[in-house]
């Protein structure tokens, strides 16, 4: 399974996220119906040994595995899509001498200057993997300042930069405001529409980062082609706390 | 805080469970209100180097450590009690002797047969640990099957089993029935509460698995001391579920 | 895939062993054509935190996964099966007392004393593998020792040892021979072609490890049902050591 | 507790350094009597995936945590920051280009570019943590190099570097001598003295590593506010020295 | 080098302790001058995998590798030799069955039933060391219960228990007194020599742990063949607290 | 052993290439003959804790260690070489501006800009290691683009940059040809050719990758002073491979 073979399908994938740095916790995630599952090795307290443990648990399932990195450096993105990531979101892709960076380590010359060595992706995705990456695969920057969305177009015109992602938290930031999940204010929301459409009209996916399946269904109903709600992390703050709120309730 | 300091307080003991074998996912349990944490070496996917990652992120918090080990061999107890652990939940006590070996791992002399050497225990509890650790630590048996339910006043008996735990999964397989959570199937609460009537005549601490607060809670009214309700693991699996169920409700 | 799948198509299985603590080196075999894998928790470099690592490595294909434990011990059996293998592999099955501590720790009840958590098994094969697992699963009973085959119609006579598997090594040292893969002497094919005829006779089914693919072939023909062939930590060796050789040869 | 804190009550910080990529081994040093460890991701045998035991070990303790990151790089910056340190120290930072990367990885909009996401951080220091971090963390510089000292007033006018961290070894070879704890060289005094001045003018707190308790009371007295003595590396080899020294020393 | 080796030169072997599970500071510790080292799974933080990084470390150097082992379990001990542990010491030999397992497993038949497989210590002590593996190896009895000394020339005169390991804080505690280091108390001292005499008078070898180079020494010169001073975890603790105290002093 | 006693003999370095993340597989390799292992951080399986335990795994014996890094970085490079690297192959050095980075980050003042703290060469290397670390280490720049070869001479003449190393593979794909091992394509020739005859000009070692030990020795032939020749992960998957084909060949 890949993005774009769910995207051929007509349908909005549906994401989930991994903090927690084990294979395990990766693997129950995996079974729970998602689309696709993030390692999320910026904010995620993960590494890239962390990550190829939970990558290789996602290959249990049909998942399509998806690599935050950590910032615009070509080793790690480079490495995350050698480990079988299929896709890469990359964040703070706030210029577009960003942009270039970043596209230029997702794909094999003439397009761009990844390295060759698919060495897990090889074994994953089979021995003509080289020759497809570059149609497998699917970079997403992360626009998520008031800086990148001056530029917004700009970054959009590189060629490689498959799909932008939004980051609501960081957005909010810059733009003064509160970090907030499923913002409402007019603000956000002219912002958030804003870059949909652009990236709309340079043909390029959208994605955004949520806190709730309805506000990720209204994200979708807008024309979002990926959205992202929950974490393994949150998953468990949740449910424990819900445990022991009942409990102490009438205890 | 110590198992024997809260139920001076007259209360019970609320306590999660551990099946990841991460550090973090640890640390967020630990912060959403158990009194106590049980790290499982039985079935969870731990190890005792995992182990020590999970108890070190434990301690972080005021939350009671527990270790279950996986069988009734010494060497691990008293790594565990080692390591840190308050309590100690032993699997599969079917037999006054597979008491005994147990209560003999848990204590020093006079009282048993620990060996000496409380390293991580020793920094965290202080250096006047090894003193206080008869009377610190808490040792619980599982009583978990048909043949262990003939033999308990006898395992009851044996010095140094503190508390009887309850595990309805394999007392409900050796009785004939199906695995169950939360079982109400006359023959299970018969057990069960004589499990419960025998371990207070013995003047010992009582514990059971649950699968919910609701159930927790009437257990906690039948007189029970300590109550698991809920794990990380399932924590994830169920809150995934859930938020993958709300999206595609209309999608 | 099941080894009773593969067995019911009248076809052997061919087993390849994994020594390496990695979960890639795992990965690379999984993908090599083999029917099974065997985690080596014996003479392997593995303890089981590895070992679970290298079974969702397994995972990522349709081989099936086994596990050699290091000793007769219900804990570290019981651990395995619950991490999901399929097959265990117990070593220095000397007594019909080891034999049925195996047996009872392989089943729940009634058929055993198993204990019920298989938490990875669970989400790997689906929610009904607590009923299905006692005909899941094959326990491989070593007969490696003179002392063993001295009491092997006894051992076979144990519900629950669904299969020896033939260790020539040890068998070897015990009958006052050097240790030797792929043994030829006539003592050593007496003992295993009478441990085969014995297993047999029981209706049980025979393993061997072997040395070389023509040895297992050669084995298979006598009748085994399972023949181990090299291992990742030799393959290694082996093929380092050629390409050295075959550099060094002229320069 | 943090480094504001403390400087708010008019004392110089003992740091102590942690070079051993291991939880326990940082959980023995946070049990000694430093006011902060620092995690050593330059030097240090120490990743990322070691980084977060340690700083959970310290965790354990009311120790103020801090990271030494191996570059100025903003993804490890950050990744520091959200795994709980409240303290960074960056070496190398040689030109106003360097510490403007470093102040702007350190601290949210609007007073910098850090990105949004304390995972860690957000469970140890609270649900507002987001909002106090600004003001709860520390960047210290590593003024190392003759070409910093030759810019040291542009670095400091940088708004976001909170205090210089001076590295003796480094800045003695940049000076054409040889690496040197303690040193009492005039132009090595020179350098320190200047270094140290130069950070009061501008208002900026003062730290410098040193080999042994007398030298960090000496740079205590000249004004520094943190001085770092010793670490788990040196002290295992110093003591394992000493103990077969003192052995062999009649036998 | 083996203890074998050394004892032939008429010298006792100085022994350092390991319980930091990290190689590094192993590697530091194989740095210093000791004669061996022991890799402590009973109560170090220890287990198979750390130990095996721990070995690793070891053999970067000359020291003899020792290991202890947490209880008397033959998968544990055979596990450790093929490691490449070159001693054993295994704790509470409180009986001849416990002292006949022990050295069961500690050699090849005919002399035990140790199994073959001797994976990485085949690597590292060459092709030809299973033919030398019985006379290279070396199993301490720890002797260290008033039980243990009841029935001491009973287990001495168990073939293949090689040598004695005497642990004075267990050995205190079943006596009636606190756990120490380095008793001079009249009846520990009549223990010590009377463990030590029966050892000689078996011709066997003695071994003692200490907590400094001074007792060691006295031990030395009573006739000990092996003594322990110090370990990682203690140098750390203890040079820490030495600076702190320095720093402190003055300030 | 270095790098450079091996060029003092007047032979070519053999080299073996690491890519699986553990330190019993590189120690396997390190026993079979090689003169160099080289630890790959670029399109290996491998992170920087992975490559310590491995690193000293080579230790235990008298190859010589070579890390890969995965990209131009001054952090990872300085912590290959404090974690003992006696070479650093860099790859992608595609302009002059890469090739002085890699160069400053190789060498301590005044030949280049290496942060001191050698913290595991000095253990392994001993305590003059800072001293001669510049004269014993050796920094290959991978000449693999064609933008590379379009600057070669100026990236030869860089001080600090000891040797090329050519990358096959990415050459190929940037000169518009399928990635590929042991080229004969007379472009291929032709670069390769061209590269080795401007290093030999400019007085630098000349290294490449190739897929055989009749290539690579044919390398040698044309001058090329080290050879790369397999890998552990190829080892296995080429191994495993033949010896299913053997099986199944005829059963």
């Amino acid at each position: 399974m890949s993005l774009t073979k769910i995207w051929g399908e007509n349908r909005a994938v549906l994401n989930g996220w991994l903090a927690i740095p084990d294979g395990f916790a990766s693997e129950i995630m995996a079974h729970q119906g998602w689309d696709s599952l993030t390692v999320d090795l910026q904010h995620g307290v993960v590494d890239y040994g962390a990550a190829v443990r939970m990558l290789t648990a996602i290959s249990t399932t049909d998942v399509v595995p998806i690599v935050r990195v950590p910032w615009v450096d070509p080793g790690i993105i480079m490495k995350s899509l050698d480990a079988g990531a299929l896709g890469v979101i990359c964040p703070m892709i706030n210029s577009v001498e960003d942009a270039k960076v970043f596209a230029n380590a997702m794909r094999y010359a003439p397009q761009g200057g990844r390295s060759y060595g698919p060495i897990r992706a090889g074994f994953v995705y089979g021995a003509d993997y080289a020759k497809r990456a570059n149609d497998l695969v699917t970079g997403f920057a992360m626009i998520e300042t008031k800086r990148a969305v001056g530029v917004l177009d700009d970054i959009l015109a590189v060629p490689g930069i498959d799909a932008v992602y939004i980051g609501p938290n960081d957005l909010a930031l810059t733009l003064g405001m509160a970090p907030q999940f499923d913002p409402t204010h007019p603000t956000m929301m002219e912002a958030i529409e804003h870059i949909l459409a652009r990236a709309k009209h340079h043909n390029k996916r959208a994605a955004i980062h949520t806190g709730s399946a309805g506000y990720a269904k209204m994200m979708v109903g807008k024309g979002f082609d990926l959205v992202t709600v929950g974490s393994d992390s949150r998953f468990i703050a949740q449910g424990a706390a819900e445990a022991v709120a009942a409990f102490r309730a009438t205890t």
